[in-house]
């Protein structure tokens, strides 16, 4: 019942676990790095549904398995919650082979996975999504991050993990917002790199949205197969692997102007996508009509397709021009030119005005 | 009359410049990443004397060039200070091609280092060390760093600059015990790597003790060629490059247990290569007599050859098991067995007791 993907990275290669019952699979978690200790690092959410089915896998593969659990949220993904985990690693007596197991959501990966990346220059680690957000788009391709109060992800490192197990049961314990959520990610790889599965997803949403597992085991690997392929091509993120922030340009701006955490994130995507394919038709690069039938698919999904309103469109461009994505003050759009091809351009301000006027609530 | 060293690292290649006058030789700045912004990152004692000659130099090739002066002192060396530096740059609208300068020794090379690889998940940065420790360590090799208050570089990275350009005039401002301490290092490297190199140190060192220009530019070009074959041979300390800790063991130990800073690191590693030739010595690696010849050397250098009492030999050995070259708790010392040749192994901690007793002052 299991599936695996192989991210071809060289000497960074590793796979990607797929199945209903992964923490219930001893076998998937055979040959990871060896050490004295585990260290699973989770949440206060997370920890009470799945850390200690977590811990008697690991328990006999290491001496001393510890379970660091976090306060919950996108607001402690930041420097200071990242303290909280060299503290911890300081104090257990963790060395330079200690395996940090991400069990969690996107910002548990993000944290866990930097801080590996930065405790004693980098201890080898592992995911465990518990989101269907994280199992699709997070824990794949090796970007870890926190978050400043200027702007999102903007302290990180690029850090692969040893190996990536996504256990699809654990999905049952997400609210309905998360797996929203995470479906947008799950949309957003048919416009930039797959026609067909664009259309998968058109049949198989109500599916999807109802956990049918069949339906959630090909839309995660699917996905996994997509993001492999862009980041194999682009590990650092040069060029091409940019065609994965579709919808991100305008949905990090609705997160920073309403506060990281308002919005979850795939929900800010969702709008962010509607934006971008509203600017790709206004562009000429696709036919009017791109827009409604992306639309209507993240509405069946159970998204917003609608940006709020912030303080208006100067300050969506403010947000935009600060992102990291801008370079030198120019802001960078992912734009669709084809059903399943993504193209990475500027656009005249005028025209984004436009397309965030006809895509948000008016300011008040 | 000036030179440069090559540190071959495929695609992360870069070139060490060495010359008596490189902050005013505009065409060794030729080249560098183009960008809209340069921050030159440095620390109230250094910008005085040459934040200014180097803006001149950038000046001509950045539209933007800012100074970012941080306190001085291995105690600032920490998250807070990172946090210090991500703040003016995220303020400051730096963006992922911004290229940092880091102007200073050790310590401005380790955070800017470290600043630049988690900048945006990295962007450029460019060192121009003013301490002999800097010019003949720190700035080659791509280690690092911020400490942590319970060990000394335990969050870090490994990331490369783009070049290394080391003015030796710079050095004329250095307070003597700063020339002894980096002095150090470049010792450091015959006992490890070139017995030739160490005779020609034994020759040497009153003329680099004076500064004397020639001596001095030989001194520094070695250093970095030997730590560029160890380097390149080893990126990210897997084996090889381990031996560059020689007297670094010990070394850390003095620095945590007297806090950080009291100390300077060369001096640390000086007394600290002494425990580590007695320890080569009790092991019957080398001979009765390599110890006395060492120290004669370091004390012409007007480094320390006896180590601080701390709390006595335990405290010694609890610093050493927490450092992060300890690996499942068991300490790993870099011991020589002929002159120009290192080994690493761990001892018998009775045998490494009787080193600390021979080499440290008695506990009260």
């Amino acid at each position: 019942m299991t599936e695996s993907v192989h991210i071809d990275l060289g000497d960074r290669s590793y796979d990607v676990v797929i199945g209903p019952d992964v923490l219930a699979t001893p076998e998937v978690w055979a040959g990871l790095p060896k050490a004295a200790v585990a260290v699973i690092v989770t949440n206060t959410t997370v920890a009470p549904l799945y850390a200690e089915r977590l811990h008697a896998r690991l328990a006999p593969l290491y001496k001393t398995v510890q379970v660091l659990a976090l306060p919950d949220g996108e607001s402690y993904k930041d420097l200071a919650t990242l303290e909280t985990i060299f503290d911890h690693l300081l104090t257990q007596g963790c060395d330079r082979k200690t395996v940090l197991f991400a069990l969690g959501g996107g910002v548990i990966g993000d944290m866990t996975g930097f801080a590996a990346a930065c405790y004693m220059r980098g201890v080898p680690f592992v995911q465990v999504p518990t989101t269907l957000l994280s199992q699709v788009d997070s824990s794949v391709g090796g970007k870890t991050a926190v978050n400043h109060p200027r702007g999102k992800n903007m302290i990180g490192a690029f850090y692969q993990p040893q190996r990536v197990l996504c256990d699809l049961g654990t999905l049952r314990t997400l609210p309905p917002r998360e797996i929203a959520a995470g479906l947008a990610e799950v949309i957003k790889y048919g416009p930039i790199a797959d026609a067909a599965f664009f259309e998968w997803l058109e049949t198989h949403i109500d599916a999807l949205v109802a956990l049918e597992p069949a339906a959630l085991a090909h839309a995660v690997r699917r996905s996994c197969e997509i993001k492999a392929a862009v980041v194999g091509a682009d590990e650092r993120e040069s060029g091409l692997r940019a065609i994965l922030n579709f919808g991100h340009t305008f949905g990090h701006a609705i997160e920073a102007g309403l506060g990281f955490g308002v919005w979850l994130h795939g929900e800010a995507v969702g709008a962010g996508m509607v934006m971008a394919a509203d600017l790709s038709e206004r562009l000429g690069l696709m036919p009017v009509g791109f827009k409604a039938r992306l639309s209507a698919l993240l509405l069946r999904a159970g998204l917003p397709v609608v940006g709020p309103a912030l303080g208006g469109v100067e300050d969506y461009l403010h947000h935009m021009r600060v992102d990291k994505k801008a370079e030198g003050g120019e802001i960078r759009f992912v734009l669709i030119e084809a059903m399943g091809r993504a193209t990475v351009r500027s656009a005249p301000d005028a025209v984004v005005a436009d397309t965030l006027r006809a895509c948000c609530a008016p300011a008040a």
